[in-house]
């Protein structure tokens, strides 16, 4: 958005014109809140003070007002021809909804993800030059088009994928069939419907604790409750299950045994055994997310959980996002089939099927090997990556925190030493245009870590992002003495 | 799936190991049922009585049991080496899924429509070859992958398709900026988004009475609650809406003003006048679900709600899967901008954005005027097809039923004059390869209705389906004598 400074009419009176056609076309309705003057004056390169003076003119026209500590708020749009135009209220529907924002820090960094010249040092996805364009569009340009399809897709998902998925996962000891696959736009996607689907208000997941599960809203929501288990060198601690599972019969475990998020840990294969002999004992359904499963930087990981689940008590979730393009929206869900079809119901509720052409694309990936071969690239390019990272820690972190070395995913799961204030220094961070993701998303009380990621940021952008992160760390420590 | 028939091995053994091997993997795990012996048989194309033979020989085995009425469920899966599985009892977990299923009919449509040689006189999607594959062929060869990113988007979606959309409905009067633009997977993701995000439960929904939204579960399941307004020649009755809010403080409004579904109806310019001004007094949001919108086959419609909407009280729906392709699983919601966070940031719990690829042919098809080009070809053909089923309903169904001639969309409200049995017939018909959309879908009361649809057939298959239902009516009413 640009003013024209070229034009006879005042820059203030040109933002007042602005946000009136702003409030007239009802995209800021009565009782919305406009932005921030500070906001508005960096996205209309003016000076605060022109914001000012156009927001004076705006509540002396009766069109909005300031209320002290609230911002300022549309009282009204009838200026000119408009007259009995009452909006609805918004704010009230909006409040009613029964689903929960994100937190307000999630929401911050989604946002903040695409600000220009942003270092993004705890993203989890692949830096653009590790995505495969150049294959996509080969693929693409091969695709044959006639033999696909435009229309609605079976309700779980096309069958020449699931094919294509049940050979790939075999790769790894799971054995199925078409019939208990459902593709769907990325394990998150799984997660929401089996939240919905397979659990009641109140049912209690166990997980790690940290865990993926804590920063994104979709079991919270629903009215889940979370019991956290420590996790251990060799992953998740198995001994409390069985107890808590006693309590709360109705309980889920919920998993990341390969590259665990936030942690980088891997579930050892002795553990994995231990794990699912309690899920046979208590009869616990197990959700095993293993979209970080080819993300290996020395060897292979153990088996799933689900190869050695005779019982059918593994639900299990895969996605192409990790290590192929999280921007095709492509996942699965493995699992009896019964529960298949139930998940391939409700998704036909939510949004009649994923993208014909991502899963064609997924289709073309898997079949013609061009998958196992971008893995293998992005494989060696995250080994040096990673790499990289521990060795600008060594030289700059050595005395300012702890951490241990991934054997494979994006993270480094960084214990800074000093007393931080994590809401703090990530405001800090942002301002001085690096993206952190503090480790209280993960954990409320992991205030002391920090999810660095070593997949997106380029290696000057690293270093420079460790140095600002070890100067605010500094500032921030000292002010507090 | 196939046996072998030069095998060695009898048939029927090779049924039980095929049941042992979905039982071993987990796939049919202990506690769900077999499919019924009919449909096996069909499956893997044996008699009936090999699969008895077969299913004998499990229960032997103490592999399955069978309950009469209840069919043949597994109740054991520890032959040979396994032995303390204990599998989780899904079943149980299904049913607490707070999410109601789908109605067992729209189950039975959804799986149906992917039988071969089915003829689908209901369904509502374009034919495959009215689909645009050589366009989306030569559009994919020409996309600059360089310049699109294959990683996480924006919580809003690709600013540039939200660039061209927001063209896009100016050609129809809707001004608006892409700050105020959500991308969905389709329209019916939206309904979802503003499902949970929008209304408390218990939220009632007024509403055309018939209306596609009684055939999905979206808002039922969310625990919102229906009240169904008639409709005469110029769409949705307005007169009892105030009186409905004024019980209902929290309601909201749904409509389909243009080409109705399942009606075909069009709403008059002044019907939403007045639409717009109940809605105005009563401070009602609207929800108006504008996918039909292109397919007009006379005159294109009035403008849309949204484009007089100064108040900012209606969200706008749209979406190409009507006219271009539901395959893509684009759509989008155009509203006040805070209202359009909120269901943004509930986006990003449930599946972190639409596929990217989508986005981006989307994006081309309106960037380069290969929708607008499409979309008149489609109207042609369309037209085609409407005159064929009208004329095929005049020589075939003057004596058993009435309809009007709708004026764009898909479907022809057909009322039955014999009294019918809904199930009875959908069940025979689909017996028959005719797969049909009742009209009791829409509405309970509209038991004597069918959807017919003129956009997905073949000529020779809407004629055969138009005489194998009169056949079929003849025999059914006839027989309630
Ligand atoms: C453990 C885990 N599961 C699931 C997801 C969701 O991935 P997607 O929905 O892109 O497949 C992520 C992404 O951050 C993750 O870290
Ligand atoms: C009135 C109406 N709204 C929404 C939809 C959903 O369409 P989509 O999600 O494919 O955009 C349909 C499809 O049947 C419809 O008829």
């Amino acid at each position: 958005m640009c003013l024209n400074r070229q034009s006879s009419i005042p820059l203030y009176e040109q933002v007042v014109n602005y946000v009136k056609e702003k409030i007239r076309t009802g995209q800021w309705p009565v009782g919305s809140r406009l932005p921030a003057q500070r906001k508005l004056a960096e996205w209309l390169k003016v000076n605060r003070s022109t914001i000012s003076t156009a927001f004076d003119e705006l509540a002396a026209q009766g069109l909005v007002k300031s209320a002290h500590g609230k911002g300022t708020v549309v009282i009204n749009n009838t200026w000119g021809l408009l007259t009995d135009r009452k909006p609805a209220n918004w704010q009230q529907l909006i409040e009613a909804g029964h689903y929960k924002p994100n937190l307000a820090i999630i929401q911050k960094i989604n946002a903040a993800e695409f600000y220009p010249g942003i270092i993004r040092m705890g993203t989890g996805e692949l830096s653009p030059d590790l995505l495969p364009n150049r294959k996509t569009s080969e693929l693409l340009k091969n695709l044959n088009l006639r033999s696909f399809s435009l229309g609605y897709c079976e309700p779980k998902g096309n069958r020449q994928l699931r094919e294509e998925i049940a050979r790939y996962v075999a790769g790894f000891g799971i054995q199925t069939a078409p019939s208990s696959i459902l593709i769907v736009s990325g394990a998150l996607q799984a997660l929401q419907l089996i939240s919905i689907g397979l659990l009641e208000r109140g049912t209690t997941l166990l997980l790690e604790k940290p865990s993926y599960l804590y920063s994104v809203n979709v079991f919270q929501s629903s009215g889940m409750r979370f019991a956290g288990m420590p996790m251990d060198s060799e992953g998740m601690c198995v001994d409390k299950i069985e107890a808590y599972k006693k309590n709360t019969p109705h309980s889920m475990l919920y998993t990341i045994p390969n590259f665990h998020n936030p942690t980088g840990r891997l579930m050892s294969a002795a553990r994995r055994k231990q794990l699912l002999a309690v899920s046979a004992r208590a009869r616990l359904p197990i959700i095993e997310d293993d979209v970080y499963r080819e993300l290996w930087l020395g060897s292979p990981p153990p088996l799933p959980l689900k190869a050695d689940d005779h019982a059918g008590n593994v639900l299990y979730l895969g996605s192409l996002s990790k290590a192929l393009s999280p921007g095709l929206r492509i996942g699965w869900v493995i699992g009896p089939e019964p529960v298949i079809d139930r998940l391939a119901d409700l998704k036909m509720q939510n949004d009649y099927g994923s993208s014909n052409l991502s899963q064609e694309i997924a289709r073309a990936f898997l079949h013609t090997g061009a998958y196992a071969t971008h893995t293998a690239h992005t494989r060696a390019q995250l080994k040096i990556r990673r790499d990289y990272l521990l060795e600008r820690l060594d030289s700059l972190f050595a005395d300012l925190a702890e951490w241990q070395v991934p054997t494979g995913g994006f993270y480094i799961w960084l214990k800074v030493i000093p007393d931080i204030h994590a809401a703090a220094l990530f405001q800090e961070a942002l301002k001085q245009n690096v993206l952190l993701n503090p480790g209280i998303l993960y954990d409320r009380d992991a205030g002391q870590y920090l999810r660095l990621s070593y997949s997106y940021a380029s290696f000057d952008q690293m270093d420079e992002a460790l140095r600002t992160l070890r100067r605010i760390i500094l500032e921030q420590s000292q002010r507090s003495f």
